[in-house]
């Protein structure tokens, strides 16, 4: 007989995500049905515990961006949140800030950076011409490419930058990597924790943090991509759902007609031990955790945990770019607002 | 108990791929380790079967082509078996050749049919102004767009160009869909019986054929989009190649060191039925076709069975585009490859 | 002694314009100081007499579009006119109406036209599938390109379009040339003549008219670029306007501290003969007409007599094309001006 | 009578050009009838007479890049010329080379610099993780946009990078005015001194130059607009040669029947003072400086002197960014040309 667990190496991080939410359990503080906001606050121990940062993280999710009425909801939940975030930080009217774009314009789901900040105002050079609006802030914002592109480490890169403009304020917008399908493009992380080593949906960045560059950093992230194993590990967790929504309806005839059916809408007991086992064998005996793990040690080898965005990626970025540098528009400047 | 395969709509056409090669079990013409050739004839009857055309498929098979020596080998190959195809056309020296790049240019996986055109060389222009030099044939290209862009349908425009133009041959270059993620960007299709309606990764389309077109149709087809199923049940079939792996080698210490180690490079006993069923349950009685159905039965209600792309598409679309557009002109025109 | 109007080739066609404007000398029905509309009429044997074609001619004139307010004033006017032009054609709820972009997109001054199409909303396919709300029209649009890029004669490629849609109505949008540069991006012509052969800023082009296609066709232009012998006429014409400023003011003390006085804004008696000759030799002798043939005599042979157009028309032709679509739209579409 | 000198305000700065070579009466070093190269060095003193800054100028003018074969010969040429100024600088192995592109990615003519980053090799990543080969040098780059678009002062940010990155070797790339229409996109200065304070189509800028930085910089421009006066007073001094040539020719009655003849190919005598004024009035009786001044005084005031580039710049700069990568690749790597 095969042993599976046994074979796992427990030291690999097999979780591929920068979404703080989807490594803990905290309950939403709304949920409307439409749009839900959960905030999440790590302690340096409780951070480290899942290879997070410490501090807060804020999570606006929501059903789709597409439409515009609803982009239109979740920009406003969005101002709503990013003012929050900023009244914790100590930023006065002749402050600076600055938006920083992380990413590569030239990769679909990683352009989210870099197409904020194409959209986003900017009005500090009319502050050094004296031509600065009342009821305005001065911006400015910069997309230092990637390292690939460059050939300078971006971190060092922007650290400088920070030197030289001397901001009191720091936003950093970055595309992410969720570990559900079902999160891709429809969740926005807000946290103060600044942008985690290894984070990005990209190659591996130093941090940009508080801490690295001495300036509060509001770090505003939409995860755009997901990994192969991710997608598998979803399946079968619906697998068991399905089997668990045939089981307590089979002798419903009316649901024999039925095919086609969003079982998840369904609830329903927990499909039980015996059954799972029954079902998928060993497969059904392991934990989340082994499974996913078991999925991770199958494809990882073999060059198969490729990295994918939804083919509508490149319309969706862009709507998620307006709702973002709106969004900074809207909650930086006063008078945008009024 | 549940019975799975009964609930099972056996009418539901499962597997999304424009690959008639994923449909099939012939035989490579030629493999040489690095690049694979496959032809596969479909008659009438044996396309109908399979949903597909009757026609001549010429499908060429690679590893990699962003490395530029491999790009140029596969380009090469791509050459010779696209100058075939034509020789079985009557294609005299004065003939139009109407190259045709279906897809939308604004989403980067359906880009390839524009970004081919984008960088085919056209010369009827200067043949009607007197000045093509010998060794050139008349070219002409066109991006008709997709019908949500324009408000039109795409064959009638096509139908109507070909009427004006009256070329002798139409090339037609469109983005595939494959049901293995191991195929997307690795796998060139060409045939001569047209785009079939329903085809590409796009919305349906009707027919573009030399029944619709009364023109000789090559088409020339990259898939670039796999379905989450697709992915999921890759997978599957890798979790039994690991398992057979692990068997055969759970006794030679040697190999408890191993971890990472890329099982598909061993051949090894497939595994019996009697493991599957203990590693798999139920799930492992199922054969090929129904695992693939169960997939889709769990995946498609609850709109999880997203059609996908690597994330690194942007890059390989681009490499994509130059080997097809370099390899048309090469074919088309004998004074560029003299 | 050197004549001069004696060598000018009278056949020379000199003045490159597609304004009608330019060639007549109608008087603006509407100027409130800031926007003027003029309306010309032309008879077959006026057109001809000027090179243009048989129709009506509505053309705004403005100063500025850059700026958001002033954008928005010429779009309400743009949309009254196009509405009163729409109104003279058969045009029912039912039709539709094709909107044709002319030009290279990949030419900046060349780029009004497929950069229009690009905003331009489209319904037909809505149309198609049922689900086109009351209020809008059906629309279709299409970017045929340019010949040196497709190898098509761009006229046939609409010809057929138009068989294949068969719109009761086509809107064609063009880059223009004037032949002051005072006029470049700061005119809106509109005109139910068509598009005039050798018209446009690119290539020659055969005629797109209610004759070629069978269909009514409003044409609407924009001009983005202007020769260089156009800049040289309009300074010598600028200069008699200087020194006749000069003139009368020379003894006025005051002036004699201005410079840099606007001196186009003050009305002035005409330089006259006697002074011209003084100041500008035998060059202040020749009429208009003739000054124009001069410069163009000088200028064609050494190939100097480029087409330029402003360094910032990359700007200036996006908020262009920004007017054009939201007018079109706002004209065709009833439900969205409510 | 008027008078015209008295009113011209001396003090005005009237020629707009960035290049050395219009401003100073060197020889051309190398004349081979298609490229033509001059070496202009200005002491302190010289430089400042002129506007410009201490050290050499070198100029590569050649009369068409759009041609493939041309394109090669002059890069040659710039990659023999950037060699020789690269080796006066101490640059060794394993130095850093920063490359920057001003300008604006957005404007077609000041795209220019950008459009060079975007094709320019760049490998310090590569070192940083030690598999750079032998043959390449350590080389970043950086399009740092415009302080319009960032709200940022560029000469800032860039002091900055170079700061972080520590290069022994600065190349900059910028778009530059020239004063006459001939020499747009037809000549590349290559210059020690630097980018001067006001240089550039753009806005001031702040000085980008050895002494700002406190390393080697190796400033690399090519004109691409040119002001409408420029091209008003190139048409004078082409009038003065189109009599010229008339009053030899007057007599031969040959020349009668040609009309467009390219008069610039033929020697003449100069046009003498008595024939320029019967020609031209006062205007013939100014010096080709008081000529320049009259014609600034006359457009600027009206807002009439813009900057303007040809309709085609958006194929040339393309063609010219080709070149100038290329060429800096070539220059720096040994192992590319070998």
């Amino acid at each position: 007989m095969i042993k599976i667990s046994h074979e796992i190496d427990l030291k690999n991080k097999c979780i591929r995500t920068d979404l703080a939410i989807e490594l803990t359990d905290n309950k939403a503080r709304i949920d409307d049905g439409n749009i839900k906001i959960t905030d999440i606050k790590l302690s340096k121990k409780e951070a480290e515990k899942i290879g997070k940062k410490e501090g807060t993280y804020i999570t606006i999710e929501y059903s789709d961006i597409t439409d515009y009425e609803n982009r239109e909801k979740v920009k406003t939940v969005f101002v709503e949140e990013l003012k929050k975030m900023i009244k914790k930080v100590e930023f006065k009217d002749e402050d600076i800030c600055l938006i920083i774009g992380l990413g590569n314009e030239k990769s679909t789901p990683d352009s989210l950076g870099p197409l904020v900040i194409e959209k986003t105002l900017v009005t500090n050079h009319l502050y050094m011409y004296d031509s600065l609006e009342e009821g305005y802030k001065r911006v400015c914002k910069i997309s230092p490419g990637v390292t690939g592109e460059t050939g300078i480490e971006t971190s060092d890169l922007i650290k400088e930058t920070v030197n030289t403009i001397k901001p009191k304020l720091v936003i950093v917008i970055d595309a992410l990597a969720a570990s559900s399908i079902d999160r891709v493009n429809k969740t926005i992380q807000m946290t103060n924790a600044g942008i985690n080593p290894g984070s990005g949906i990209g190659n591996k960045r130093k941090e940009i943090s508080k801490e690295s560059l001495k300036v509060p950093v509001i770090a505003v992230g939409v995860p755009t991509v997901v990994d192969a194993a991710s997608i598998v590990n979803d399946t079968i967790s619906y697998m068991y759902s399905h089997f668990s929504y045939q089981k307590t309806n089979y002798n419903n005839p009316k649901n024999k007609l039925m095919t086609n059916v969003n079982y998840l809408k369904y609830k329903s007991d927990k499909i039980d031990k015996a059954d799972r086992q029954n079902l998928f064998g060993l497969l059904g005996t392991l934990s989340e955790e082994d499974t996913k793990k078991l999925i991770y040690e199958i494809l990882n080898p073999i060059g198969y945990n490729l990295m994918v965005t939804p083919k509508e990626e490149d319309f969706i970025v862009q709507k998620l770019s307006e709702l973002i540098s709106e969004g900074i528009n809207l909650t930086l400047h006063k008078k945008m607002s009024s």
